[in-house]
């Protein structure tokens, strides 16, 4: 069976709604990084980047959320979930899906990670990419309001992975400082994608996970 | 006919190398960045991102390395690029070219770009990012090296998108102050790939573009 190592609040859950999408079978194993789960021994095992999501496959372990979200798509074609088959189309899903992990999610990690591209203790440069996310982060959101959101999903009228996606990353925007009621393309999308029984079980899942663990 | 939109010394090149293992007929343009030339309203229709590559297609516009490169590969299925029809394979395609991406271009992204992440006139942060680069870079290198290039190619046995794509940003290494010479596998892949004939071809094209432009 499948195994989907994720933590709660951060990009897994865009793999996550996307297995439930697809109706798969699959176990959920929470890490948590305020332990540090994701740098220990046998995590690096599976993961040697010390980041999650990863999907332990009967032939091996996938990383990176564009590459699981396509992979769940095309092992559960029945679901719908890409347009595997018309090369153009599939292309504007996967850029769209480039977009959220190079550009948005990378602008946004420099609220709490900037540790990745300064010395941890410079805190000037530190607090400096803190200040800019709002900007950094809105203008990416912005950027997709005006330009990427099709409506009523992202691709049009069929749902696809990119929906899952941009609602997850979407969560975050309250944090990076970021008005959802500004973007109001967005915050339709993020309330639609939040009713569905699919979103709604995967969010679910990873709630009572930290309950029980707390 | 396709149309790329590539600017010398970025990215572009992996895409561009796809084309020419794929044999594909295309126009390749290119655009000056010391010109400014991606933030020119025409160019801006084309992709509002303001960022290369960009692909016209006769069905519209697609951008971003990781969407093109498996556009590419699945466009034209005889030059083998990707390992299409296997998922899990593919996702093994995919997720090394979403590293690529999101993680090592980025690092390498804040020697240059630092603007992106705090205020351009913060000479503080902008030097403290720079000075990073040798080590974010290098970190990212060595996992490459260490666990996910498994030789002769990047997959293994077969060449893929792949290898036109670590091939690309293996050229930043210097600049980066990363020593290739530390780096035995990638230096001897960097070679290899380096005497394709497709790969001199599109580095040839962007050369002789840049020479007559000059």
């Amino acid at each position: 069976m499948l195994k989907l190592y994720y933590a709660p609040g951060t990009c897994a859950l865009a793999t996550h709604i996307a297995l439930e999408e697809a109706g798969a079978s699959y176990e959920a194993v929470r890490l948590s990084f305020k332990s540090e789960d994701q740098k220990k021994p046998d995590y690096l095992k599976i993961n040697p980047k010390a980041r999650v999501p990863a999907l332990v496959t009967d032939r091996g372990v996938i990383t990176e959320t564009p590459a699981l979200l396509i992979y769940v798509a095309q092992t559960y074609p029945a679901a719908k979930l890409a347009p595997l088959n018309d090369p153009f189309a599939l292309a504007q899903v996967q850029a769209f899906n480039s977009y959220l992990c190079s550009s948005v999610h990378v602008a946004h990690a420099h609220r709490m990670r900037g540790y990745r591209w300064v010395e941890a203790d410079d805190d000037h440069s530190i607090a400096a990419m803190q200040k800019k996310v709002p900007q950094s982060v809105g203008d990416s959101f912005r950027l997709i309001e005006r330009e990427m959101l099709k409506g009523p999903w992202v691709m049009g009228n069929d749902y696809t992975v990119c929906d899952g996606y941009l609602f997850t990353l979407t969560q975050w925007l309250a944090g990076d400082g970021v008005d959802i009621n500004t973007l109001p393309k967005i915050a339709d999308h993020f309330r639609r994608v939040g009713e569905r029984p699919a979103v709604r079980k995967a969010i679910e899942d990873e709630t009572r996970q930290l309950q029980s663990a707390a």
